[in-house]
């Protein structure tokens, strides 16, 4: 099994921050505009990305404090089964974001791709939090051939 | 042993990519503009980022087909005897990146934030074999407190 990490910092309080990721309305302003679904343990929210797909993600927990955890329930076959953990933390100015995407069974060519991906949308959650404007798809930083 | 992967795509010729990697020349383009050293397996590049420190790194391959392989000799305690592993390949209009840093004792914080960084610095290496302009440090994109 091997993990995508990544660790950003966002000049902006936590609270702001955890209502980026925990909720439909703060995910679609940095991750995908067409985010759909309930802010609530055991809901599913719904992520698509026009005709490249997208990802329903299964919410197993939801701390105000600090701690967002979902599996993932449809999308890729790569992505079925693995887990996506946030942890936030204050240090001096910053809101820190711990993440993890874990539990990938092999580290196969796509998984490099996503985690390149999730760190340019972690710059974009960041943006977000700092400016009020992040960098949603479909007008998302392109990496490469595979978007 | 835990390894930091990521994936880009530049639409540039594939030597153009090579040279940004095999030399200091190109290092110093994108990831710091303080890189020396030699560009011969056996030898070492030499990166520093002013105040935060840097990076000596053994030249263990050099393939202008796509392969270039660097040990970390000297750094940060968790880098070193750690390896990065570029792989080029084409792909339509693309040269694909394939980048790894493998050998992570641990993963700690700084490895989730080294995965970060690695991915702006990526980003980086493409706008300059993209456009002739990279973003090396000291004027690196900033992802946190730890920079």
């Amino acid at each position: 099994m091997v993990d995508i990490l990544h660790r950003i910092g966002a000049v902006a309080p936590l609270d702001d921050v955890y209502q980026a990721i925990a909720t439909p309305e703060g995910l679609a302003g940095w991750w995908t505009t067409d985010t759909t679904g309930k802010s609530e343990v055991g809901g599913t929210l719904v992520f698509r990305f026009g005709d490249l797909g997208g990802f329903d993600m299964e919410i197993l927990e939801l701390d105000p404090a600090g701690h967002v955890r979902w599996r993932v329930t449809d999308g890729p076959a790569e992505w079925i089964g693995t887990e996506i953990d946030w942890r936030l933390s204050r240090h001096e100015d910053y809101t820190i974001v711990l993440f993890k995407h874990e539990g990938w069974r092999e580290p196969v060519e796509f998984m490099h791709h996503c985690s390149t991906k999730w760190a340019t949308y972690l710059m974009s959650l960041k943006e977000l939090a700092e400016s009020g404007h992040g960098r949603p798809a479909p007008d998302d930083v392109r990496i490469s051939d595979w978007h």
